[in-house]
């Protein structure tokens, strides 16, 4: 008898298990696979690892711009991806010893929701079956993969790839078409780029990256495409089989022969096969219906993280994780779905939260958007010969806070959180100008825009 | 005739200059050498491109580490210098063009203050007069040099180097001596050992890094002994001559052999020879009185980076610049001192702001710290091996808000922007806890670490 059951370890599961336990709630986590999810085991971390190897890789091509030569240089995927598998494997553990710590039970299973007892809510979980009193759903997401000819097979072959499989190639892609320009495609584009495949990437949209502001969106693809990578918008790929890509475009239907396909055109809420059905719980468009709170429509069953596929990110599974459990303890909580921010890995990185330039005009906000060099930082101009990174600021006509701010650049990825910070607080731009940024960095550039 | 007259064009006078024509005063800059000051020219910058070209070199000692080969790797420092030039001629370039953008005169010309007319005060300039209604005195610091035996002749022979000298050395010498282990001692440590001089760095205190978190300061010391540095502490020197540096430690005397004597142990403000005098402006340990406001003892008169003692920070002259101007425009503005971050851009970096360990005893606030490992962070864990930076949060116990944060480790430098809000907010940890950091990222340890 639990009071907390918790399904799936991911970073919504885990993180919630370490709060609940720590808070004194007797709890159980079931995850079939690893602790960490996809984030640890396929997703954020495995990647990070491979594309900072291909950044040091980098260096081999960009030194003699800064002074240094390098006389040959090569980079050893085998061992890039051993090292990768040896990272998350000390990060997993890492989660164990805390869960342990906390004292939190995991137990390593296949769960379902069998349906309620006198008690609570029964799983189970390899043949066994445990009661808890509250639920916890956190199964997260799977590849989305849709009936395209031949996928299927390819598959099976080995010729198409997913987030999974991509991460543990033995050998490089001479040639890689990479289905969908998201960040799981882009991420990929860039490492296969540096190490030196060839890479297509084929995309629905008209534009890369999904909801990341346009613009931004446009130089990173313009970065990227001036390295190698080939894009192909607005095209709809019709098969993938027989060692290639098939798309059509304006009409036309174009074949890519290629050494492997991934398959990165979205992810979908995993809520098959756990038994949502046996206790009722209300699902829309194959997610996990939640309120602010993180509750279901069943009282004492919460979810969070991708499986209620609203923001499909691990930080956002974390702190959805933690409000849940703020309220299970009786401390109300919510989360503000508009000062998340997102990054995406590639070289130059990525930033973004809250509003986009895009978003504003869809909504009909009055504000103000104001893009800025980041050549007016110091820094920034002694570490990128031929960088031409931006800070747009987007702020509220009326209050003048910030309501958004996205970033192509170095450091991006670290500067983003104070970002976040500065639309969660709803800061106006009037207390940034009073804040004292240090010199010289990159993220001085944000305050300069201030003033602009 | 002038409303305001600016003496000297570094971090605080540029920037005053900028803000005060652009709020319609007819304003006037008076540097003697180049605009940006010591920072652009001969401090924050050049040091940063050069740790930049340094760092990349560090990668092919590493490299494998990562899988990625160099078969040989070197480092042109004569190009690194000149490509150093080429950084500051663009900015100083840019911050000549801002003056012009925002209307602000600039004259080159040795300022000194004549004394007080009707209209307000007489500054000449080279021969010429120039009138202000207010000054502005931004005449920044110089390398203190006390009358150490050989040291004059030294530096006029070119053993010893300042700041200014080191940054344009044409070869890079096998061996040299660091009198002073602060901030610009250990940052050209860094660059010099990275390249692969042997470095002492001889100290009189019985640690290096000044008023950063002790701690902290160990752990940089530690780790660049172990990349070769020597630390000589708690020692005197009492010659710089004969090539060599001699320094009393223990009551004994050592004299170190070396081709070149770095002195850094200090800076004095600028205020001689400008005509504080003439004015009756208030000094004390040489720098210019001024209160929260940047005011002086002599009304229309005010002094901000510096010259006036106090931080000594670029970053920290540039705010001050705009708060002097403000307080001219009638805007009524205060800097809070507390809030001002610092960084050391060695590899790994640190940085800080607030209440230190130490600063919490002496003041005996009633205070918690936290020091919590960067291996809580799976970006820091894919991107550094053998890595072992930490993040000490410090909070008061009463109010439980954040009073102090000290990171070593990657990324440091970007991040310490957002503690410093939080220090300057008052953001207590519960407030914390509720933001969502982007992962995988270092900065999120900061967030975990409100948890422990």
């Amino acid at each position: 008898m639990y009071d907390l059951i918790i399904l799936g370890g991911g970073p919504a599961g885990y993180n919630a298990a370490e709060r609940a336990a720590h808070a004194g709630l007797k709890t159980l986590v079931i995850e079939e696979r690893a602790l960490g999810g996809v984030c640890l085991n396929e997703g954020c971390i495995p990647t990070k690892t491979l594309l900072y190897s291909a950044k040091i890789y980098d260096y081999s091509k960009h030194g003699a711009d800064y002074g240094v030569s390098f006389g040959s240089a090569a980079i050893d995927h085998g061992f890039v991806v051993e090292r990768k598998n040896k990272v998350v494997k000390q990060l997993v553990s890492g989660i164990g010893a805390k869960m342990k710590k906390a004292g939190a039970e995991v137990v390593k299973a296949t769960a379902c929701i069998q349906g309620r007892s006198a008690d609570g809510f029964v799983v189970s979980a390899d043949g066994k079956e445990y009661t808890g009193k509250q639920l916890m759903i956190c199964t997260g997401s799977s590849p989305a993969l849709p009936p395209i000819d031949g996928l299927a097979d390819s598959l099976k072959n080995g010729f198409a790839l997913t987030n999974r499989e991509v991460l543990d190639l033995k050998e490089l892609p001479k040639t890689i078409v990479i289905v969908g320009g998201g960040v799981i495609g882009l991420e990929m584009a860039s490492y296969f780029n540096s190490v030196g495949s060839k890479v297509y990437v084929v995309e629905m949209m008209d534009h890369i990256a999904g909801a990341t502001d346009r613009e931004i969106a446009n130089m990173l693809q313009k970065e990227y495409a001036a390295r190698g990578v080939e894009f192909i918008l607005q095209a709809k790929v019709t098969s993938i089989k027989d060692k290639a890509v098939t798309y059509e475009k304006d009409g036309k239907t174009v074949t890519l022969p290629a050494d492997y396909a991934l398959v990165s055109i979205g992810r979908r809420p995993r809520t098959q096969g756990i038994g949502c059905e046996n206790i009722g719980l209300k699902l829309e468009r194959g997610a996990i219906v939640t309120n602010e709170y993180g509750k279901t429509n069943v009282p004492g069953v919460w979810a969070a993280g991708d499986v209620n596929g609203k923001s499909m990110l691990a930080h956002t599974a974390y702190r959805e994780g933690e409000v849940c459990i703020n309220n299970i303890l009786g401390k109300k909580d919510r989360i503000n779905y508009n000062s998340i921010p997102a990054v995406i890995y590639t070289n130059p990185e990525v930033a973004s939260v809250g509003e986009t330039t895009e978003s504003v005009k869809e909504k009909g906000l009055d504000a103000s958007v104001q893009t800025v060099t980041l050549k007016y930082s110091g820094r920034y101009v002694a570490e990128n010969e031929h960088g031409n990174g931006v800070v747009k600021i987007i702020t509220d006509n009326k209050h003048h806070n910030i309501i958004g701010l996205h970033m192509i650049g170095s450091y991006a990825s670290e500067i983003i959180y104070g970002a976040a910070m500065m639309v969660e607080t709803e800061m106006r731009v009037a207390d940034v100008q009073k804040l004292v940024f240090p010199h010289p960095t990159v993220c001085e550039v944000i305050r300069e825009g201030m003033f602009l």
